[in-house]
């Protein structure tokens, strides 16, 4: 059942004892929408716990109210479950722990709200933006602390302000967060923090880098070992991908012995076609496939897919 | 002479044919803020010519009008010649190009503006956000061109909207152009772009990376070798201050045999001491010196300065 903001907002109103809970492998959106929200509730006089089933990023530490987000235990009594940021499938045990009725809060498109109330607004680039238009709706001032939560997860949806999903509204929006006390520099610096590890793997990614298709086309090619070693390979595709004259990015590593991970990136080739080609899928501008051969033949396999799309391209 | 708002405007108004300039080695303020007020001008259908006395980088070639700036060569005439974001002496010979009257408008607190009229708001992120002003004082509505050159400059000096002197008036001027046709992507995409050269070398830097007081303090250390096949430095430094636990981050590169500049960034301790020591200069938090020595030693050095000021800070 698809509801409208004021009935997002009553329904928030007319409980008294809330939990709160957001997407497992949270990010400055997930964690900013719940703590957000749950300051603006608290600021009424509720009662709420958040609840994410995983382990938070040192990032978000600077969060107000971050310690106070608990990992699902025990069974629990409410009068309402607030799944924020996705649908209520991915929120891990949470789920589990109470029987309350359940408001779901989204922007993802992707959200079908079948079975439950949900207020889904796919135009805003952040839940985030929806919890801001919630605490005005629900006239509760905003605090440094809420608006620290809430301001987060707008930046961090949006790529700090960069990507096609800031609007003017957005912009307004962080505007406002900024004359609670948003300090933007602060939440920057700490969004931004890596840990010496991941810079040093970003090195050695780097350190694969080829090009091909006359360098409109860019690989990082992480084999078996070094695929070992690196934890995490989230945004080393995006260092890759700003080179100049360069369309198609790609990031090939290994999951295992044999099993080969692609993840491309595009400024006009449909990377999806090639994806699926394999298996995969994605959108035209960002795709990937898992490839079923030793290292050495899925990087030539590869290279060879996106070497002839981008000939088809440009003879279509 | 210190100008109001008002004034400086007036002064655009009275003139008809008009040079426009900004300082050599042009950044996205320098660029946008002269091609933006060059849009409103003419907007106004005034006579107006912009010169760099420099190369525009490529990233700006997204801009409209970007095409229309010359480099100063021969003599011409002008009621106005309009320097914006910096004081008359770094604008190349531009300003032997016109014996018209100088206004110069800037944001930089440090344009003492002697013996010119001047509009200087210390308190604006860009010079971009006083021609926004300007605009609205002038009532020349925004066009997409004039938008798109004026968010530009906005953008880039305020690192997209994550440094300290981002304001809500910074994000409300943004979000006003972005209403006129600004797609914030498409500007991002462009000012992030490098070329594979810079990548390159960048990834050759970051395998130097050395980590010390107690991973407190991190370098990135190229020799001479190293140092003669990079062009370009900027921007290594934030790749390595970002590292969680790094209180000061330093860049040493060889300018020439036994000639080493060393750069440091810091969250906390006072670089510029550090610099001061060797004879440079800078802020608390952002500071460089030379240091006339073989490069091992120049490492050691100030490896070991750094070392003594983060113990006395410690310890203080």
């Amino acid at each position: 059942m698809n509801l409208i903001l004021t009935e997002a907002a009553e329904a928030l109103r007319n409980a008294q004892k809330l939990v709160l809970t957001a997407h497992e492998n949270p990010d400055g959106d997930a964690i900013g929408s719940t703590l957000g929200l749950m300051h603006v509730l608290r600021d009424m006089g509720k009662e709420v716990r958040v609840f994410i089933d995983d382990d938070i990023p040192s990032n978000f530490s600077i969060l107000p109210g971050v310690d106070q987000i608990e990992r699902p235990t025990e069974k629990m009594t409410a009068d309402l479950l607030v799944v924020l940021d996705t649908a209520p499938d991915r929120i891990g045990r949470t789920g589990e722990l109470t029987d309350a009725p359940i408001l779901n809060i989204d922007h993802h498109i992707s959200n079908d709200g079948e079975g439950r109330r949900l207020y889904l607004d796919a135009a805003r680039a952040a839940t985030c933006e929806i919890v801001y238009e919630l605490a005005k709706e629900l006239r509760v001032p905003f605090t440094k602390e809420s608006a620290m939560c809430i301001y987060t997860g707008i930046a961090t949806d949006c790529g700090f302000f960069s990507f096609a999903n800031t609007k003017p509204f957005t912009m307004r929006a962080a505007a406002e967060l900024m004359e609670y006390g948003v300090e933007p520099n602060i939440i920057s610096e700490a969004m931004e923090q890596k840990t010496y590890t991941v810079v040093k793997a970003m090195s050695k990614a780097l350190d694969t880098m080829e090009i091909f298709h006359g360098g409109q086309a860019v690989g990082l090619f992480l084999d078996e070992g070094l695929s070992a070693e690196i934890e995490s390979t989230e945004g080393f595709i995006d260092m890759v991908r700003v080179i100049e004259g360069v369309d198609v990015a790609l990031l090939l590593k290994c999951k295992e012995k044999d099993v080969c991970r692609a993840s491309m990136r595009s400024k006009g080739t449909d990377v999806s076609k090639i994806a699926t080609s394999f298996g995969g899928g994605g959108h035209i501008r960002a795709a990937g496939c898992t490839l079923n051969m030793p290292f050495a033949q899925a990087k030539a396999t590869i290279i060879d897919a996106i070497n002839r799309a981008m000939d088809g391209e440009q003879q279509g």
